[in-house]
């Protein structure tokens, strides 16, 4: 009992409960990823190639979030990976402590990556850490290039932006040299990759990438 | 009158004070470090040497910041840099909004590199973005390998981690290895130098990293 109410004073705090996740990863050797994106940019789809790309070499599981629902918890859960669905009940954001709570659902001694699908929105989680090891943010190129400068806590934050349907790219004015110029001004380290989930174009280099993060994760 | 009753708005909260600060720094073409640590791990020395490293080939301007007093402005303003005072009279941190408060006191335009030391502190100004570049701390090894479970945010957010007066090492019980495998469980991009700022060992290896940042920023 002690030791419980010790742990929920932990968790007081957002930044507090993020601490004490990214101990819990440590402490299981786990390489996290939370991917974020504004509605209907293809964080699903791109969770798919990645998942069947790395299966055969790492245990993955997934946390999804969504304000209500369970449909993309559906499609994961068909590569033959644990999902645990969270509702946020109408926050726009997952949170360090609502992600605490729910990874009692997950064996995480029998992973090794654990991968977040955020709640579809270019602002809130942002500004949300989850103790994860790298935010990943999705940008499709029919949202427009314009968006470093309306969303610029997104860019600055994320370790990598996945700049996906560059299948579209024939169809759509979007202009790929300034939208990337714009985001690094934001985040010198920002990793870009142009990618496609429907064709697959351009996914190599970031399973690449993927993989030797989990690489370095696992040899601390 | 429009226009900045719009700009105080802009800047109610610190994210959009952020993002704000960070388009100026764009608009100058101006690199920004915030150089962090708990009291005494020897900012200021630091700053001393990577001013005189760095001042033949950039304009560099630099912000003490101090819960009160400004005997290190006094010290800095010696290596013929502008410097400006902010005292944050209690508050343990500096935060975007008083930044952007005092950036009027300098001359953008006249400045490549603007170094900013923090309140000395191991806790508060790690969670506050000043639109900054780099967030980079220091810390001394007198003060103990295990700094980093006892504050991990603060080395979860820094890019750069300067070890100081590592020529104290034989004097002092420090786990270096120790130190570092649990700065990088905490962030896996974390770049660590070893380094003194009393006899200069070390110091090269940060200065050169510091040079690929600026120039990267002015390639933008």
């Amino acid at each position: 009992m002690h030791d419980i109410a010790v742990k929920e004073d932990i968790l007081a705090s957002l930044e507090e409960a993020a601490a004490h996740n990214r101990e819990h990863f440590r402490d299981h050797r786990l390489y996290v990823a939370n991917l974020m994106s504004g509605p209907g940019a293809g964080k699903t789809a791109l969770l798919e190639r990645t998942i069947d790309a790395l299966a055969g070499r790492y245990r993955i599981g997934v946390v999804e979030g969504d304000v209500q629902g369970s449909e993309d918890a559906v499609r994961i859960a068909r590569h033959g990976v644990p999902v645990v669905q969270i509702n946020t009940g109408g926050a726009c954001h997952l949170d360090a402590r609502l992600l605490h709570r729910h990874l009692g659902a997950l064996d995480l001694d029998a992973l090794d990556v654990l991968l977040v699908e955020n709640v579809g929105n270019l602002v809130c989680p942002a500004e949300f850490d989850l103790g994860e090891h790298d935010k990943i943010m999705v940008l499709s190129v029919t949202e427009g290039a314009d968006k470093p400068s309306k969303y610029p806590v997104m860019f600055h934050v994320s370790r990598v932006l996945l700049l996906n349907k560059v299948d579209l790219l024939p169809h759509v004015d979007f202009d790929l040299a300034r939208a990337e110029r714009d985001a690094r001004a934001l985040n010198l380290d920002l990793e870009v990759f142009r990618v496609s989930a429907r064709t697959g174009e351009g996914l190599e280099a970031w399973f690449r990438w993927l993989d030797a993060r989990i690489q370095r994760t696992q040899a601390l």
